[in-house]
């Protein structure tokens, strides 16, 4: 007798559809029988720059040790982190990329009969964790794909146990000031924990984006996540985190798989952190992106969200599924976010010049022949 | 007002006690302010051999490639497993290390009112993983420190879901053979998820246990966990994996994290599979480093568990924790295991010839001084 294994899954996973991933270049490649190294992947907000060398250093000094487990208690990157943001280790939670930070979240305080609060046309993470632990996602409309702060509010009730909040947020690229948060935050009741997702803040210059580490004195319910795959470079490896109160951070520690981050991204994480130059660099190389892909943009007169991240939303006013799959063809990889309420838009993460000006090339041809 | 934010936890997690880990070399060192090059850590299972060297070669390669996300499917490493083991890919679910396996089987299916069947003495993933999701442990006392299978058997009820089942296990190194595997497996009720984990398969020789792959077509009900941090040596890139049913698979691989296995674990995995002269070189090693233990042990009057992996459970007949301090002060992490029940035991990994030497000879010397 063969027992059917859907049906025997708890109810949450039943109704879980998997997170879509931005098409690896490999697949495109081996789709259009082209090389690899022809294709320009704008589809994942990934950097640009290429890997810190003072990364690839550590990393390859850490290779000898690569048959121990990693520090479980990641106390080396713990230390830098303090150091770096005058945080106290014990209210940090490192995650396996800022997903994982996320997800824990979700495992720790979401479960059948509560809810999460969040904005629409927010990142993919916070409907897939929810739903995984069987809770409810409250989806608040958005005004002009911007947060409704105070409809966010208005969506708390009793059963809410966590509002995820994104700034910058992606994939919009909106984001709110230090007086939205504020006020924000004195609003949220006392239980409702928030998680502020800042995992594309260091694109923007220091103070022009109110900082969530500056908060967490005040609001003991707020946890600010971070990673280290956007601007420090790190995707390949997966290191991100939060920092909490630390009574939030020992429960959720409690919940983090005991490895969940690797070794090498552990001396990576700490690497990044020290090469300031590189972050400096990748931030003027996105602020310099970004003013070209808008001009390009306005060029073939397309409409866009203006964006504080690595990555600009386009409206084409009509579905963009043509036009993605015609940039496809192109050997130019962007991300559809038909799945985040906006089929009439295609997400393109910022790149080097040449990427950008691929994509604004191959973009134009696919327009004209459309 | 401040919330009590372990109050708001799910019960499951209000409930969890982290995993401990071995001891990390570098804490050691820091403590007892010594060079860490002097310490001998025989506590975590790792692969004594120190990476292969295709497996270096792999990685190097891939470094260019650090600012990108991992294939999130594992394309690649998945063709690799299938033609390694004759495993369709869409029978695969890759994981952090075979911890995410466990972990993801049991977010997939335990919830309160559920429960998870397995010996006592078994791997703490097991219950800490249970725990997390809030369902109960159903501990099978075990026989002279084996599974009793007939119990294991007696304990499943209408609401297990899954049961546990490590050959061989950990941290007693016991096994069992293919008759017993197949006489259980026949007696398991099909609504039961078997998860057969063969996490230290490799350290004995081929044929020497059931493989439990070759049982997947007769066992629909069957899942079979494997890591590649043990003998395969990447325990600090954490991968893994299961082969179940593709319909299984499928559930596992919605409540998986998109980007589990980092890049670098995926490239490495695949040099790995294919280095099998380091695979029989680490055999070949582990089974004269047991031979070497047990000889040393032998002549200490000290008793053990056979073992059919890369560890040893020694029996000191006595509380084991002074022992376990005395070593630490020599320098030498072993494992203390009264966590899982032995607190008359610790459980030491087979290293290199002189490693296995450094801990009889620190061994001595605190039964000596005792």
């Amino acid at each position: 007798m063969k027992s059917d294994f859907l049906a025997l899954a708890v109810p949450g996973v039943q109704k879980l559809s998997p997170y879509v991933t931005g098409k690896p270049i490999d697949e495109l490649a081996r789709e259009l029988g082209i090389d690899p190294a022809q294709i320009v992947k704008l589809a994942s907000n990934e950097n640009p720059l290429g890997p810190s060398l003072k990364v690839l250093e550590a990393i390859r000094a850490e290779l000898p040790e690569l048959t121990r487990y990693p520090d479980g208690s990641g106390y080396v990157l713990k230390q830098k982190l303090s150091e770096r943001f005058g945080l106290s280790p014990e209210l940090i939670t490192l995650g396996n990329g800022s997903n994982d930070i996320i997800d824990i979240v979700a495992r720790a305080y979401l479960a059948p009969g509560l809810n999460a609060v969040f904005s629409a046309h927010a990142f993919a993470a916070y409907p897939i964790c929810t739903q995984a632990v069987g809770a409810e996602s409250r989806v608040v409309p958005a005004i002009d794909y911007g947060y409704d702060l105070d409809g966010l509010i208005k969506a708390i009730d009793d059963h809410t146990r966590v509002l995820f909040l994104a700034n910058p947020n992606n994939p919009t690229g909106t984001w709110f000031g230090a007086e939205a948060l504020e006020q924000f935050l004195s609003r949220v009741p006392a239980h409702v924990l928030v998680v502020l997702d800042e995992a594309y803040i260091e694109f923007s210059e220091p103070g022009e984006l109110p900082n969530g580490l500056d908060y967490l004195d005040r609001y003991p319910n707020l946890l600010v996540s971070r990673t280290l795959c956007k601007a420090y470079g790190l995707a390949g490896l997966r290191v991100g985190y939060a920092a909490s109160s630390a009574q939030i951070a020992d429960v959720l520690n409690r919940v983090r798989q005991p490895f969940n981050v690797n070794s090498l991204a552990l001396v990576a994480a700490c690497a990044a952190l020290d090469d300031t130059d590189y972050l400096a660099a990748g931030r003027r190389l996105n602020s310099a992106g970004m003013a070209q892909l808008e001009a390009g943009l306005r060029e073939l007169g397309l409409a866009w969200i203006p964006s504080k991240g690595n990555f600009i939303a386009v409206d084409f006013g009509r579905d963009a599924a043509p036009i993605n799959a015609g940039l496809l063809r192109e050997g130019v990889i962007v991300r559809p976010i038909a799945g985040y309420g906006m089929p009439t838009f295609l997400r393109v993460s910022i790149g080097t010049e040449q990427e950008n000006a691929r994509f604004l090339e191959a973009l134009s041809k696919v327009l004209a022949s459309a």
